[in-house]
């Protein structure tokens, strides 16, 4: 079985790295034979922003998959032509937008920040009085990892924020003062049956993912969350992994994002759960019956933003697995992470406190 | 990091995938594009019994390592020229030859079965008179998987094994009525660090190995087992995964063959252990620290001979790995193997009891 898959990032990388014990072969679509997923699978040289490419790449593959978000969606429909794509399209448009993603997450009495679409500076100011501050004004569409956002405080920012933004469609959310993040990871094959990771909690630094550990939830907010993903799965016909992010507040969780696709909170499922969610992604596209979700004990994830630290003093400690994606050294770009397996939360918290200040130093080392 | 593996096949295949997240890159030498290692990774086209051809792979990368056992030692030291070559050498040599890998176990005491070697019919008949039948005739080099070998039951067999084998050099081992059949696998990194795997437990079947379960030694056993594996690998300055299989008889280790590379035998290791042996075949010979070597509760790999079982049954069942190393089906030809994970022995011995079945019916289909 050959899939192919739009992007040639990390999550592509680790998705055939999963699925080649599966017998699987991999062709990606991407700009250079220097990508984390060439570097490990086949490559077809084109951007995955054109439909003439997406269309070479769905001749040679039997199944489409994609490892971006930002694939133009009216493009991968054309051109995928006879060619399965999963996670459907219809999804994929779904969580390019923020507010066609805010009435999802509504349709499914998911609650959300409060918000309004915003397409002018007077719909802004008319938004900040609805909503007071702070809030959050955000691009629709293109954004992430805290890029395309600006924070609104007081009333002196409002200018600020809308010459940084203006000329795309916005949304301002309310902000939620969180007590913390957490995300959940789900699976769904094509006929039916669902699987749940362990909510993760996630800490981000200057909008970008730092720390993931799981399992972090209660089994009341855990099963909350459950039920509204596999909501949203099942309303779409979902295939493969879906993830949605959220803000935990007073016990509350209020959906923030939704990521159709294998999501970077879930790094730590490759040796911290019975099955990693790469692996239950093919599945679930394929079809296949899931693997187990259960956890091996406790497990974090720490991303690695810049430069990799060195191999040896991070695999000096026991259960503790490097990863570098073949990625070229660039401030704050994600070029890997390090996973920490251990059986009881204390020692992973205390092999997080040593961990950390190392992955930062090689960070600020340039 | 550029790592040269000289043979592309299973072995070389999982030693990639485990050392992609460690940021390696990875080139094979081997006669096609479509073996199971140049399916995941470079390839350097050519006959890996060629100094001309090794020498080509040498100069593309900064480490040598192979996944064939019969790599003509000469041309490896020749064609390596300044690239480090581990495991080294010399301990190949050794292991290629069934008489000097005897006298190898025998300068470290280790016990093996009574042996002659064997260069006329005149020197087997002496042979047979001194240690008597059952015996087993064997090349002395180049056999695997049962082949090469004769059973001398009765004089009538003499001469049929004789003339079977002639030819070559032979050497004559007394028959070891064993109990059992278990391997050791152990890692030493280059500066003297050594790690050792539980005890697996072997099942052949037409010489072929079907079935390891692990962990499979009493503590008496497995600690007699790794002293003498230690012994080894410091005699030789050993870096990399080293296996010594062993009959079990009485309570005693009889030693059988040593092997110079991640065995079949630990392919359990991939979900079975907290490091699989690929990974740490990569640490010894990189000289990093090596991983822990702790077993994930009770593990059994099961081999897949001639034809894969389709995907669908076999990962129905919780915790149930597939590996597909992208062969064309031949008969008696390793395709791959299923590892199954449980926390207790009966359970996975309940798991077996059900997937043999459905293996071996898969095998037959053709």
């Amino acid at each position: 079985m050959s899939i192919g898959i739009i992007g040639a990032g990390q999550l592509g990388r680790m998705m055939a790295l999963a699925g080649y014990p599966l017998g699987l072969r991999f062709t990606f679509l991407d700009k250079s034979k220097d990508t984390p997923g060439a570097q490990v699978g086949d490559i077809v040289l084109g951007d995955f922003m054109q439909a003439e490419d997406i269309r070479r790449l769905a001749g040679e593959v039997e199944l489409l998959t994609y490892d971006v978000e930002n694939v133009p969606v009216q493009a991968l429909r054309e051109a995928a032509g006879d060619t399965p794509v999963h996670p459907a399209p219809a999804i994929l448009e779904a969580a390019q937008d923020r507010l066609d993603e805010k009435q999802a997450f509504a349709r499914h009495g998911i609650e959300t920040a409060p918000y309004r679409p915003v397409d002018s500076k007077e719909a802004l100011e008319t938004a900040i009085e609805a909503l007071g501050m702070p809030a959050v004004l955000k691009r629709r569409r293109l954004g992430y990892d805290g890029r395309g956002q600006h924070f609104i405080r007081a009333a002196a920012d409002i200018e600020t924020a809308w010459e940084a933004l203006k000329g795309a469609p916005l949304i301002l959310e309310g902000f939620v003062d969180f007590d913390r993040e957490v995300s959940l990871i789900g699976v769904r094959n094509r006929s039916g049956e669902t699987a749940f990771y362990p909510l993760s909690e996630n800490s981000h630094e200057d909008g970008i993912l730092r720390l993931s550990v799981a399992p972090a939830g209660q089994p009341a907010l855990q099963s909350e969350a459950e039920t509204q993903l596999k909501a949203l799965m099942e309303d779409h016909g979902y295939a493969g992994i879906l993830t949605v992010e959220y803000f935990e507040k007073d016990g509350r969780l209020i959906a923030n994002e939704m990521a159709p696709r294998v999501h970077n909170s879930g790094h730590w499922t490759i040796e911290g759960a019975a099955t990693s969610q790469f692996e239950n992604h093919l599945r679930g596209i394929l079809d296949l019956p899931l693997g187990s979700t259960r956890p091996r004990g406790h497990a974090a994830m720490i991303n690695c933003l810049g430069r990799m630290p060195a191999l040896e003093p991070v695999i000096r400690f026991a259960d503790t697995h490097y990863h570098d994606y073949g990625k070229s050294p660039r401030p704050r770009r994600k070029l890997g992470h390090i996973t920490v397996v251990r059986d009881d939360r204390a020692s992973l918290d205390a092999v997080i406190t040593e961990l950390m200040p190392l992955i930062k130093a090689a960070e600020g080392g340039e």
